[in-house]
């Protein structure tokens, strides 16, 4: 299995799952500072680092995105919380975390690339891509095994990204951060997709900004555009995990909850099952999540397809199906909860009487267009 | 810091920050299996009960406790899902791994004993106190710096888990998990801690179950009880992070959410700041956490508390206090989020329409009675 | 059925319904000005009040009130609405109304009073007891069958109305518009209960303030009371047709919703029939409502209670038993809706995902102890 | 006022203030039985139905619809609840009742058809005109002003009604209850306004079977409709007086709360303030409301919108506007509400909060099309 790249298994018809969320993840466990979100800790605590990737492996992934996001050298500037340590540094060192893991367990490494302040405040392409080229030169030097373009609001910038990516020989898979109604200039899912594949995007879909269910819809609209341009590429979503009903162009980012309030809004891994089922009959085949997303929740996406993949996970040693091992508690009534009906069903109480179950979303930049 | 004890820290009056929940974390992390909820994976999987360790030291943990929750011999034979692992194994293991931790930072080493099935199943003082006994020795071989007694529903139980650990010569803590109505047999927080102090507990609290303000309101009982009886011990609260409104004498197993969908119950950074300071407030300065703390929370507690302490906790490098570092993000509206006022007054939305806001818990052992 | 006086059914066994709310329900008709909340429609238009007499008699009451809330002379001054009519003008339309609607239907005419401004202002007994006499002379006048003394926050004005009703030689029933903590001076309700008996009281309850499962409970502590003090009187219940589970002392005036917007708290006719047949259960006797309840909600009474009492109330004729008249409807699935279980187990939806489910309620009174 | 026709008030730019719901709020109170929905009430209890007509003409409407809803033969024989009454009776008599309150205010009398069971049954157009046919006869019979083609879910059949209708001479006016994905064959509002107006009605809109907001925003649709086929039509509008954010096609016959549990679904005044203000906004000029709109519902219509009318309904005397009467009450956190900004800014609570804020609802005829 280790030794097949992503095409190759994609390809195959294989499905692919992905890993969860890095900053957010590592910034509960006291790693990422809010705010900036920059992987600095990739130097300063790699077994913080390293025991997360471990995690995901263990809970089923395929691929170790390196822990690169927003590395590139413009972003670190302005953020200023990393002063001594270079984006240089950063990702090397982030390519050995990955490697390291991923070799423990058949994985394959992505090196991972994100928008650029830089487009906003400059939109000049030649600057632009000159900031994806440097942290592309960074990763050839390590051994990775494709590239991710992930985490973009305008696809313009994805394109742009791809477009230095594909220069590198590897396989691109290229992921906006948009819901269905389009990017923040207003392009459609389905023409999104289109110019992605154009610029040489091998694989392409959705991350982060918005639940799992409106990225499957948000994915298939990408689908149709494709087909309608005659054009072919793997579908790819890794979205949050997190119920965002509410979220529109801006996604959870205009939530009044963003980012120190969102745990009302987890995902169980019961949420979880029904999205890898929905993201599987939509088609898509490297299946993942974004923010929000911890091990037991890409476990959850090993377990609902298991028998398509035709294996568990490590993790599920420590996992009955369903609540399987419930059957052996005390309690009676908590026995009677190792079934998968009686999740399913389950409409989990928040415990917050005080707390409204919708809120209203900031000035989400629908005004950008 | 690092030389001084458990008592000679609270009795000059320092607050003392507890851990968080292992079991819990450990089982979203798939290294604990729900249901059985035994600790074998510090011989299993020792990186992560290691890393795990150094995220509630890091985030400010004064005290390590051995990751041996349910080890007992008779739990661990009933559980049936540890093989070829004795518990004595685990408690070597799980001293090591909790050892090495705290030394990297002055923290101590706590060695914990937990409600037994013999209880329950025999009732019958010598069996139960023999199963006690074993566990304590494998602590005494090991350079551990006191016990806790914890998870606790019944006080008789936890008077004979007293009196065998006070045999050691050892400080001894113990927590009850019990609801501000009384133990499982119906005997009030007062006389809980009363018969607890007269077997020999140095400290007395409260421990899992329900969530932190309900806790405060038992050790407050407590405090009562103890005021009246003329005795005094040090305080002592490791609450659940999650809101249990509805909760009775059962606690949150009694919730349908219990353990697989207590997502949305969760307690944000904010909700620990206030319990943290109602904590401190009733006089108890020894605070932690339980199931569903996660290093983020523990650091509530040692932001919440820095001025009393003299310090912040290492963890804090990244992140600023009450939002602060939102201040440097693009959205203007998001950068409005960047204080105090802001966090401590949200609502939070839960994102579920369809789910209630409180549960009908199952029966929940009042009839025990 | 209609010659037989309140205390000839109640001694006899049987049920006695009472009406429903009519301020409230007048308001929303428009004859009624809230924040005065006084009666002077009885004269100004005597078919709005007329017809909601009506329609409570038809859905069952055996008891029509005399319209003649907060009509006290010192009431209707402070209040400054009425200019031109006087209270004893009020007091004389209002129990002609109420005489002709109970003539219909073998119904018993209650003449009421409530609570005074004079009380708090003055505390002068003699002033408030004057004010008390002046009302009674009113009715005696006309042709009541018993009188009511209604809406007390304190029991001891309530003392007071009764030893001056009790001078007419008419049967009194007196309900209190208390928590179960007991009334704004922190008097218990067991207490308030002897109080009100051995000042003449016949009848003793708590009417309004609190939702009717919170009054249920109130009232059974009145009985206690009664019982250890070895003294016997008819039970009454008239509570909100509100859901107010954080109420406290001062009722629902304290919640954020007062009076203007409490449209979502309000009982459905299936909640009427549960709190039918807890008040039954507990022993009470005669039961009615007060603010929020419509005549639908009196028939949902009737209805409960229709085996014990024998018989159904002419509105039934319009009413299929626990919804079975939509068996007819043209929709399959709201056919599926003709049956007790459906209605019992419904957990209806506010349709409002930014509202909460419980609010904070407004200080309440209870430093007034 | 009094003399001027429908359309002379709305060609002269006259916002004309509707009635309210007469079959729910008359099943309320005693009247009306829910499933049958039937007016046979206009002939049993004339006082009840005379009662709520003065009640909307006081709270402002200017005009009062005859109450025969439902009441063509073919269902009233359906509903089989009126055994000795003809529809030609209840015809006769709702006409009288609403003449004799209209004149009591200059109000406009309005004739109502509504949908028929025989549409759907036999598609027949000859069939189904005849009964419209029968009904207007008795219509004609009487002194009308004007005539009400509504609540209807196919716009075939109200264009049957409508073309009947016409060749009586009188005004037409013509509310659909669909929602703005169409009516229940698909076809969207725009196109049947179009189909409407050139059938000849001189008044079209929606009525009944969503929300307030909904119903706006399907109006619009009808009116972008017009606007490009060339066409002009006054525009009407009678939505819900309930939220219903879940609905779709089926409208709120769909949630699991239709009929017996709508309760907490249902407007406050300041909802309807908003609606009015929205409605007037989009340029609809006849504003009034459906099931679920009660006399103060209407009131806060004719309050939103007195400055463009010139005056204030006669029960605005007791209704201070936005709360102002609440500045003598006794409590000075009732007080505090006697503001505009209170009652638009507040949300309020359920008081249910074992109960979910959105329901799922039933299947809906979406598979009809």
């Amino acid at each position: 299995q280790g030794s097949k790249g992503i095409l190759e298994r994609l390809d195959a018809g294989e499905v692919v799952v992905g890993d969860g969320g890095y900053v957010m993840q590592l910034e509960r466990r006291g790693y990422v500072k809010a705010g900036h979100w920059t992987p600095e800790s990739a130097v300063e605590h790699p077994e913080a680092v390293r025991q997360l990737h471990r995690e995901f492996l263990r809970a089923g992934a395929d691929v170790m995105q390196t822990f690169t996001f927003y590395c590139s050298e413009d972003k670190l500037e302005l953020s200023g919380n990393v002063k001594t340590i270079s984006g240089a540094q950063i990702n090397d060192a982030a390519c050995n975390l990955a490697r390291e893991v991923a070799d423990e367990g058949g994985a394959l490494v992505a090196g991972g690339v994100s928008q650029t302040p830089c487009y906003v405040l400059s939109h000049n392409e030649t600057e632009v891509k000159a900031i994806f080229k440097k942290q592309m030169d960074d990763f050839l030097k390590k051994d990775i095994d494709f590239l991710v373009v992930e985490y973009f609001e305008h696809v313009e910038e994805a394109v742009w990204a791809v477009e230095v990516l594909k220069t590198s020989g590897k396989t691109v898979a290229a992921t906006l951060c948009i819901a269905p109604q389009g990017d923040m200039h207003g392009v459609p899912p389905g023409e999104c997709a289109v110019r992605l594949v154009r610029a040489g995007a091998d694989i392409v879909g959705i991350n982060c900004h918005l639940d799992p269910l409106t990225c499957v819809q948000t994915v298939k609209l990408m689908k149709e555009g494709l087909e309608k341009a005659g054009l072919k590429a793997h579908l790819m979503i890794q979205p949050l995990g997190f119920h965002t009903p509410e979220c529109n162009l801006g996604g959870y980012v205009s939530l009044p909850e963003f980012p120190f309030a969102l745990e009302t809004r987890a995902m169980t891994r019961w949420d979880i099952h029904k999205y890898a089922r929905e993201a599987y009959n939509a088609g898509i085949r490297y299946i993942g999540g974004c923010c929000g997303f911890e091990p037991y929740h890409i476990r959850a996406i090993a377990e609902e397809l298991a028998a398509e993949r035709g294996f568990l996970p490590p993790a599920s040693e420590k996992h009955g199906l369903w609540g399987a091992a419930l059957e052996m508690h005390t309690k009676p009534w908590v026995r009677a909860r190792a079934r998968r009906e009686y999740w399913e069903n389950l409409l989990p109480a928040s415990g917050r009487p005080k707390c409204p179950s919708m809120a209203t979303p900031a000035n989400d930049g629908l005004t950008e267009k």
